[in-house]
């Protein structure tokens, strides 16, 4: 028995929402004891693009499934995490909202805080752990593109998050506009704190690497003594990483922040595949260990379990 | 020192408001053990409106400020219930529209049931009370009105809460559509159990009377033993009662409902002024009590003193 782990999430998404629901079982069964997510807030579409250009407020959809993760598991904080989940349908203009993105603008507007409001939505739900933006500043995702320009090998410059993921080209690189974004303390000292923290998996370009872009974040992740397991996705994403396989994802991650520590690097083993030579030959190039479990659902989905995915952190976090 | 007293208050809007935030704080001191708010559901301007039409439920918003009326005294409370009242500003697709109008009706279509998910968010305020609309079936207010058509004696049939409350003829009657609503059990039970109903202040052609239009509720208030208590408003009000004196407004409700027991009409002193003499022989005609107390706010505004009416509210109990 090692004493309770805190534990720090970075992405944004879906990818994010399986992992920290993973974490959450490990705060209820003890092994983490303090577990914060710091959040994408480079989303420019949907209700939360659409917030994001009428209010000038950080886009609140990523925060929002974040927080719902964390939710309670009486009934009061199941239900409120369904009601803040709730996109309302219908013909009108509040087609496509979102409950909770709604409520969180209106908490950033009274209260003029980010991070406290977000805690106020937090003590809703009873959330078992904090949920910070990655940044205080909205911000764009920018993209140098291969394979839409004039010649083959020209670069295209694609802006937004929506328009990175779903572009036609080949992504080379990303950047973020602004280039250093204001950053809240809560989350330098969550990631100064921790002893572990969690990146991925989750949209390879505009979720993960996003956090590595923003010089604050990278710096802190860079000087923390917190131990980093980079989660892999299970498949390529068509539009941002068609083609990808297994060591390429991470070798984009080095490429975007060539001085980051990785401890531990968690892949599933049918994803993997035969590619399991290749990516412990890049693994190993950076000084991490390699773990292969079974973390996917396996219902065909490209989805993590979130059992399984807790119990190969329970795993890789006993063996430290 | 009387035994505490069950109370349901009838009305809407900025009436109801106040009366709540009175007998909210007759909750605190214990003279009330009990306190529902039964709300009209009329509304068709506004945010309210709006929601409606897009979603074809209940007008939140009367419901809406009644919740926040009855907020708890903590900061959990008081800041869920400054968050509800919440209005965006701006000039985009949101202008307008209230955080808790849109929380409302997001429990509503999750939950599928409005009461059921209007005691959602009074345990969210912690609630000194619970509040039920007035009937389960949006409806439509529709008037009588002469001074607007052909002749000077013609009646026109104005529809819709704010056309009628800002007609600019005289309102000879009050209809609803449909003329016969759902009525939830819970409001019956009610009225059926309080030792005493308030009705009004409040838009009293718009938010007063139209609880007594709808047949279930107004046979459960000629059935209830619940002594009736009228609160008048403070002044005349432009579009719908105009040269309205005390009097006025009580010989339209008793047009409106003839088969009503009134036990205690509440007037305001200066209101009053030296219409004492006919407001006193109207309310001993209807078989009432007349109680003339200094209620208003007292700055020149036609609003009614929370504190002020509380503690009428408490003097004409502690009489029966």
């Amino acid at each position: 028995m090692i004493r309770a782990q805190s534990v720090v999430a970075l992405g944004g998404g879906h990818g994010l929402h399986a992992s920290l629901t993973a974490l959450r079982m490990l705060v209820d069964d003890l092994t983490v004891d303090e577990l914060t997510a710091v959040v994408t807030v480079a989303d420019n579409g949907g209700s939360s693009g659409r917030l994001r250009g009428e209010f000038g407020v950080l886009p609140p959809g990523d925060l929002r499934m974040a927080l719902a993760a964390l939710c309670g598991d009486d009934e009061w904080g199941a239900t409120w995490a369904k009601v803040l989940q709730h996109r309302f349908a219908g013909d009108g203009e509040m087609r496509g909202h979102v409950v909770g993105n709604l409520l969180i603008v209106g908490l950033w507007e009274l209260l003029g805080d980010d991070v406290d409001a977000l805690d106020w939505v937090g003590r809703l739900l009873g959330a078992k752990g904090r949920v910070l933006p990655m940044a205080l500043t909205p911000m764009d995702i920018t993209a140098e593109v291969r394979g839409i320009g004039a010649g083959p090998d020209d670069l295209v410059t694609v802006r937004g998050q929506v328009e990175v993921a779903t572009t036609d080209g080949v992504i080379a690189s990303i950047a973020l506009d602004p280039p250093d974004p204001e950053v809240s303390p809560a989350a330098l000292a969550a990631i100064g704190g921790a002893d572990w923290a969690v990146l991925g998996p989750g949209s390879w370009f505009t979720s993960v690497i996003p956090h590595l872009l923003v010089p604050q974040l990278r710096d802190a992740l860079v000087a923390t003594e917190a131990r980093l397991i980079v989660v892999l996705n299970l498949t390529e994403q068509e539009g941002e990483t068609p083609g990808f396989g297994p060591a390429d994802h991470l070798a984009v991650l080095a490429e975007h922040a060539p001085d980051l520590a990785v401890h531990t690097v968690l892949a599933d083993r049918e994803s993997v595949g035969d590619a399991a030579d290749e990516l412990g030959a890049m693994v190993a190039a950076l000084g991490a260990q390699l773990v292969i479990d079974d973390v996917a659902m396996g219902d065909g989905s490209p989805r993590h379990d979130p059992a399984l995915l807790a119990a190969a952190y329970a795993r890789i976090m006993q063996q430290g």
